[in-house]
């Protein structure tokens, strides 16, 4: 195990920041979640995260780097932060540089899809892809692409945001004026939505919370017809985006993750449904859908991986 | 010259087969078009192509490399058609070891968008540009991508088709049942469809013909409020697919060339607005939209450059 470098990854959410030391594929040692809100402005929290990635070190003295997911627009190369979704005081904050002087250690900053993408492509269910498309689906929708055996970043290290991508230029209105942002219609909250309103038409009156994609999905298998229907409009949303990442794309493998993708079978049928009545042959014959290999610790090992790999390691073992 | 070597290019359309040489970024010869129809199956055609390339060898002989456009999914690696749109008998065609056994030359197939795109990205207005989107607007939708200083090909050199992506999951159903097909709504027929309801809406008759993207231009710069609608919704919905791939891949400069992009000012001005409208800020700080180089030649250029290229020249003069 002394050969086989360690590295910390920080899964930074809005309700918690997660860190957990990863060795190969596995996560050995998890730290107690911060909560993100305690803290006030970026400086305090990347403070608390120092605070944290030192207690990790007692007990893993050789830990060679640290990789940071932010669920937000991250530039990759300076390791600048330009904002993050749901947590105020981080707007272009340069996270690389104001960790590595508290930890001493190299840091990587990715965005959180783009780091789950990298956890499915090096440890998950890509390997050995060389065009790949990772989403996520759970409050937001996140992607990652791999292109030519390589990470698609772009100009400012911004690409992969699935969630923004249209499915409607006159659709609703996502964050950022985006006209059919997929994110308005199959984030968590939205699916919940579609459903309470789809109950309140056939009469029933039900919560939010009830119509959590969790319970939806345990519904629509006892062959509850509005949970069903509630779910295919789910996958002819999704086909329509995933559509255009193969059209775009053409790539071998979609990989869907994140907790809403945990509703199995009545998401993944019709969805698979969708992009067979919509794609052509040669597009189609070669495309894979696979579930991800990893859940929550994603974030984790995306981010661990990627900063091994940054700070000179060969990770593909 | 005789140190730089030349290359014909072949621009294969559904109405007419041109053929050109190139020398550095010039077409120096060209050959009289080809009658598509003329030719009763791909390998009656393929033969008068061949033909035609004597007859340019006859004036050129150190052509080093032959490259073909070709209007249809074609795997890049193989030189395998796997078919055209519009021309019949193109079903599964190897194209590259038939025009090889013909010519006893190096050739390449590429899908003519991804021509377009190669021709503007080595020697046109993308030149040293490492993330890029190239379209050309015209019958129908062509795109080609530049990522980390690569040609986007993906599994089975697919990529590309942005006139199949779509803008409205519920919307227009494309050539493979693809909802919302970008290329349904501004292709150049269907520009001129829209105007033609839009004046009849307004109790002016008009015809398809009076209606074409040249004539619909020329009107709209004379202040034709009717006319400026259709570029505007033509802008939006453009706006729409150009948008998703800033998401997805955020690229530096996004090129457009085709017929219809001749509009110019009525068609480019709205679309900027509506991107700068549907982008955070990062994203559209580093973007810059570009009007094409290469007007009808860029086929011909990219296909000869890229055959070039292939063929072990460097082509980055």
């Amino acid at each position: 195990m002394s050969d086989t470098p360690l590295a910390i990854g920080i899964d930074f959410g809005g309700t918690t920041v997660k860190a957990g030391v990863l060795y190969r594929s596995n996560v050995i040692s998890n730290a107690k979640p911060i909560e993100t809100q305690n803290f006030q402005g970026a400086d305090a929290l990347v403070q608390e995260i120092a605070r944290v990635i030192g207690e990790l070190q007692k007990l893993h003295p050789n830990v060679a780097a640290i990789g940071v997911g932010v669920p937000g627009f991250v530039d990759f190369k300076t390791g600048l932060v330009h904002n993050v979704t749901n947590v105020e005081g981080w707007v272009r904050y340069p996270l690389k540089r104001r960790l590595e002087a508290l930890t001493k250690l190299p840091v990587t900053a990715e965005n959180d899809a783009n780091c789950m993408a990298y956890a499915e492509w090096k440890r998950g269910s890509g390997r050995g892809v060389k065009n790949l498309v990772a989403l996520t689906l759970g409050t937001g929708v996140g992607g990652g692409f791999v292109v030519n055996g390589q990470m698609v970043r772009g100009a400012k290290s911004l690409a992969g945001e699935l969630g923004q991508a249209s499915i409607d230029y006159q659709g609703r209105t996502g964050t950022y004026g985006n006209r059919g942002a997929l994110e308005k219609y199959i984030g968590n909250v939205q699916i919940a939505e579609t459903a309470v309103e789809a109950y309140a038409a056939a009469g029933e009156t039900k919560t939010l919370e009830e119509c959590s994609p969790a319970h939806l999905a345990k519904r629509a298998i006892r062959h509850d017809l509005i949970a069903q229907q509630v779910w295919n409009g789910v996958a002819e949303k999704l086909a329509c985006a995933l559509m255009n990442c193969c059209w775009l794309l053409n790539p071998e493998a979609i990989i869907i993750g994140g907790g809403v993708a945990r509703a199995g079978t009545v998401l993944f049928v019709p969805l698979e449904q969708a992009l067979q009545r919509q794609l052509s042959t040669p597009f189609k014959e070669s495309l894979r859908i696979l579930p991800a290999r990893f859940g929550n610790e994603a974030g984790i090992i995306g981010a661990a991986t990627l900063a091994l790999e940054e700070a000179g390691y060969n990770v593909d073992d």
